[in-house]
C-alpha cells in the first residue's frame, strides 16, 4: 500500500486515506456504537488531528453516507444487474448472486458489521436510503427466486425465506472472514453458492446431462439391481417371519 | 403474560420481570453499544428506579453475563446434544440443527443482535466465555457434517464453510425475524432446514425413501419412458441428417 502510496497521484493517495478512515470509523463504530463515537475518536484512532479528518470527511454524517453508499447501494446494485442478466439462466444466476454478495461483503466486513449493528441508530436520510436499499435488494432476490420457480429450475419454495436465507448466509461472512485466512474469497463464494444449489446430502445425480443412451441404460441397470435386491428381500423376509 | 403474572408465585414473577429488563438492555446495548450503556440508561427505558433495576441485576457485568449465558451458552448446549443423539441420523440430525438454532435465534434476537454487535467489547470474563462457547459451536456443528460426509450421507463438502453457512443463514434470522409477523417460526426452521437439505434447484427426487417395490418400479417405468424416447429421437434424428 506504502510503496503504492509513493508513486500514486494525489486523487489516487486522496482516495487511500479517505479509504483507511472510513476502516478506521467503520471499526469503531462497530464496537462503541455510531452515536458513542466523534470525528475525535477516529482521528485519534488514525493519528491524525480532527482538522486532517475534516479535510477528508466534512462531517460524521458524510463519511456514514459514504460507508452506507459502499456497502447497502453497491449491493443493491449488483443485485438489480444480475436480476436484468439475459446471458445466464436461474442457476448461474443464483451462482453469481451468492459468490457476488460474499465478496461484496468479504471486501468491507468492518462496514457491513457496523450496518448490521447501528442501522436504528443511523442519522436521517442516510438511515432511511439504507433501510430502503436493503429492502429493494430483498426484493430483488425474492424475485430472481420466483422466477427461477416460475420456469421450473428451482423448487417451489418459499422465494421470501430462500432470499433472507441466502442473504443472511452471505451477510454473515462478515463475522468470520479473514483477509488474511488460508481461504481465498472465490473459494468461499463458491463452496456457499454449491451448498444453496446442491444441499448438503450426497445423492446420485439422475440427471441425464448428455441425453446418451448409455446413460439411460446405467439408470436402468441400477434400478432393475434395486428391483431384484428388492425382491429376494421380500422373498427372504416371509420364510423367517411366518 | 399480565394475567399469568397476576396467579404467578414470587419466584415467577422475578423471573418476568428480570426477563423484560434482559430484553431492554439488550436492545440499548445493541443500539448503542455495550460500553455507552449504564443501569440507568436501562432503569429510565423500563421506567424503574436504579435500585429497582439493581434488585434484579447487581452489576452491569452480571446482566451482561446472563445474556450471553442465554443465547451462546444454551445454544452451545443445544448443539452438543444434538450431536451426541443417538436416535437421529444424519439427515434428521442437520434438520433439527437449523430448526433449534431458528427456533432458539427467534426467541432473542435483540440479545443475539447484540452479542452480534459488541462481542468485542464485552467485560472479562464474559468476552472469553463467549468468544470460547462461539468456537466450541462451530467444533460441534463441523464435526456433525464430518461425520455424515464420512458415512456418506453427505456430499464431500468443506465441513467448515458449511458450517459456517449454515451458522449464518440461522443468525440472520435475529435481523428480520418479527414475533408479531405471519409467518410461525416452525415454518421458518422448516423452509432453512429444507434449503440446506435440498438446496433450491427442482430435482426429481430418486430416493425410495419408503423402499417399496412399487416405488422400485415406478422409477423402472420412467427411466423405460425416458429411454424410449431417447431411441424415438436417435431413430427419427439419422433420417432427417443424414
Amino acid at each position: 500500500m506504502s510503496t503504492d502510496g509513493r508513486r500514486a497521484t494525489p486523487q489516487a493517495r486522496r482516495a487511500l486515506v479517505a479509504n483507511e478512515i472510513l476502516d478506521k470509523a467503520a471499526t469503531i463504530f462497530a464496537d462503541q456504537g455510531f452515536a458513542g463515537t466523534g470525528i475525535r475518536d477516529i482521528a485519534d484512532a488514525m493519528e491524525m488531528s480532527r482538522p486532517a479528518v475534516y479535510h477528508y470527511f466534512e462531517t460524521k454524517e458524510s463519511l456514514v453516507q459514504e460507508l452506507v453508499a459502499g456497502v447497502t447501494g453497491e449491493i443493491l446494485q449488483f443485485i438489480i444487474e444480475l436480476r436484468a442478466d439475459r446471458h445466464l439462466d436461474h442457476r448461474e444466476k443464483a451462482h453469481a448472486l451468492v459468490e457476488g454478495l460474499v465478496r461484496r461483503v468479504a471486501a468491507r466486513p468492518a462496514h457491513m458489521r457496523l450496518l448490521a449493528a447501528s442501522e436504528r441508530s443511523l442519522p436521517e436520510p442516510i438511515g432511511s436510503t439504507h433501510a430502503e436499499a436493503k429492502r429493494d435488494a430483498l426484493v430483488e432476490v425474492r424475485a430472481m427466486i420466483a422466477e427461477g420457480v416460475a420456469d421450473g429450475a428451482f423448487r417451489p419454495v418459499d422465494e421470501r425465506l430462500a432470499a433472507l436465507a441466502i442473504l443472511g448466509m452471505c451477510n454473515w461472512v462478515a463475522w468470520w472472514y479473514r483477509a488474511d485466512g488460508d481461504i481465498p474469497v472465490e473459494e468461499i463464494g463458491a463452496a456457499l453458492a454449491d451448498l444453496v444449489l446442491e444441499g448438503l446430502p450426497r445423492r446420485q445425480s439422475r440427471r441425464l446431462a448428455d441425453g446418451s443412451i448409455g446413460a439411460a441404460a446405467a439408470l436402468l441397470r441400477e434400478d432393475l439391481a434395486h428391483l431384484e435386491r428388492l425382491i429376494h428381500a421380500r422373498e427372504a423376509a416371509p420364510r423367517r417371519k411366518s
